[in-house]
């Protein structure tokens, strides 16, 4: 099959297909100077252009505030949930987390090593198919900063609004930055592994406000405080060169499509195309509870096991990757994230009323 | 300029033309498969498949026992610098370091924050222009294990033979790992950034003995531990995937060429010369002693800095790039991995003759 096929899968995830085509032309010979992309050293005026431009985006697209950095690290959002307690909290410190899913909950676990973790809130007993209202919760008092998952892979789940408590807000936006506009100026920090909605694997986008970057102990290593690569960059070491190039390019694509508002109507008309179809039938009943209702994952039920791998392996068959649930739910679930075309949605949603009334 | 280059650049560095040729191909349409590969689950049997390649490429290399893990990890050299003594010492428990260069340097800093650590030799006064013997230092008694760097990219130094010391080996192999054979099993931890001898930035991949993996402290964070890692097949969290395939692309094409046996031999040349360049003439000056010279990186002295400059110029402008001496040294330095061409290493020595006769 050399025909593109539809990718659902939740990350690492579709990208636009000029992105591509532009990042096999410069792996080869970047911008015609005789050298391979991979290959240049990222000291060279042309790699530190790129990790500029791709900075420069993600401040014009988010409209990033002067006094954060754009810092590229590595480890994935995984290593923020150690690195965020570690710079920030400390002993007798204190932090309020939102359990709304299996990212939060390792989260919650890393904190605790580093500070005083109150959950204030946890839609753990009912699978995770909610996220919490304001009047659900109440951070503690003293905490340095409120944590919470924008949007939660696996369950389908997204805060509509963020949190308006006046505490510091930290958030893992892995599966939904540049989705749609956000305040920056509420987050201390805010993480992104980019493999979700930025580009390909190995690079985190890390976004905080620079009066956080000397909360440092003096027992944390060099490479794990965030003074660290903000002092040089994102190059104190070597940085995954090309994952940050191409997170420039995906930029610069979203860029194009007119930016994130523009991309949060897409998002929207997405995203309702499909809801639409699994609230037309009773064949089909969504996990997350409606007003928690993820733009990004629509994770979704058959009536049985059986129908549900039936139906991932006819769609398999006719070219839908991906549309496996996570083992922890089961089911089905739908990654539409920014580079997801909206004609590959239609066509999900003319094979599931064809299944539908095929199986129903 | 669409001709290649001769890109002596100390890392990210040169790669086969044919891997980038690969890479092109499989970032577009992986194996026909209608997805491109920066855009496959790693929990996709297409990746898995990837990476059980990659993994077995290099243990076949490198004749790595059985018991002994491979792991593809993130955070470069840099962060195995903390990791190693987080993960092996602990109150009381001590450690031998070899300080032979700025990343001895900074992995000695790193250590001390977690164990005893006595430096048993250092070069630092003359600029790091050595290795030692065994004869020039001693392990501590009863150290958890002695670390060093094989090889030394600014100064261009590298260790012809490994120590011979009973005492368990740690070693950061970044800028000479398959170049040559190694006998594995006297290392408790081998680890390597891949962006000079193995691939592009973004993944550093750790050999290491499993009975090393369940030393860790209750105070270590998840994705600190080798276990963590080691347990999950290095899919703990989302591998930094494009990385892990270029690596194996690599470790493919060094297959061809006859393994790390026929590589050393070669390597040998080129480095011989070079040096033969450097000594037969009074213009050219090597950095390091003779005893110590790196096959990988020769770095060198002009009789002026004015000169060098000149130099390094000239040079680029004859499509010889990345010649320019660590800054901490200055000077010149030509890094010469595997992945180098030896007709390169010849053009550059009949510039270097031209360039000494003109300027002698």
């Amino acid at each position: 099959m050399s025909e593109r096929i539809y990718n659902f899968s939740p990350g690492p995830a579709t990208l636009p297909p000029s992105v591509l085509q532009e990042a096999a032309t410069d792996i080869v010979n970047f911008h015609d100077k005789g050298i391979g992309l991979i290959e240049l050293s990222h000291r060279s005026k042309e790699f530190m252009a790129v990790a500029e431009e791709t900075e420069g985006l993600i401040r014009e697209l988010l409209q990033v505030p002067d006094n954060y950095k754009v810092l590229f690290l590595q480890g994935g959002a995984s290593s923020q949930f150690y690195m965020v307690p570690m710079n920030l909290l400390g002993t007798g410190k204190k932090a309020t987390y939102l359990n709304t899913g299996a990212w939060s909950k390792k989260a919650i676990k890393e904190a605790k090593l580093f500070g005083d973790i109150k959950v204030a809130y946890s839609s753990e007993e009912s699978t995770y198919n909610r996220v919490p209202t304001d009047d659900d919760y109440s951070v503690a008092t003293e905490s340095e900063y409120l944590y919470f998952v924008t949007n939660n892979t696996i369950y389908g789940t997204q805060f509509a609004d963020m949190p308006k408590s006046d505490t510091m807000l930290v958030a893992d936006m892995s599966s939904d930055i540049l989705s749609r506009p956000v305040d920056v100026s509420r987050f201390g920090i805010i993480f992104a592994g980019a493999q979700k909605n930025m580009g390909p694997a190995g690079v985190t986008v890390v976004i905080l406000r620079d009066d956080l970057l000397d909360c440092n102990a003096e027992t944390v290593p060099t490479m794990l405080r965030y003074k660290t690569h903000a002092d040089k960059d994102s190059m104190f070491n070597t940085p995954p060169c090309f994952s940050i190039y191409c997170v420039g390019r995906v930029m610069n694509w979203l860029k194009e499509q007119g930016g994130v508002a523009a991309m949060e109507k897409i998002n929207q008309r997405k995203a309702g195309i499909l809801y639409d179809a699994i609230d037309g039938t009773d064949f089909y009943r969504g996990h997350a509870e409606k007003a928690s209702r993820s733009l990004m994952n629509i994770s979704f039920n058959l009536p049985t096991p059986e129908l549900e791998a039936r139906f991932i392996s006819e769609a398999a068959a006719v070219g839908f990757d991906g549309l496996k649930g996570h083992r922890s739910i089961g089911g089905c679930r739908a990654s539409i994230y920014n580079a997801f075309p909206e004609e590959g949605v239609q066509k999900l949603v003319d094979f599931m009323a064809d299944f539908a009334e095929k199986n129903g």
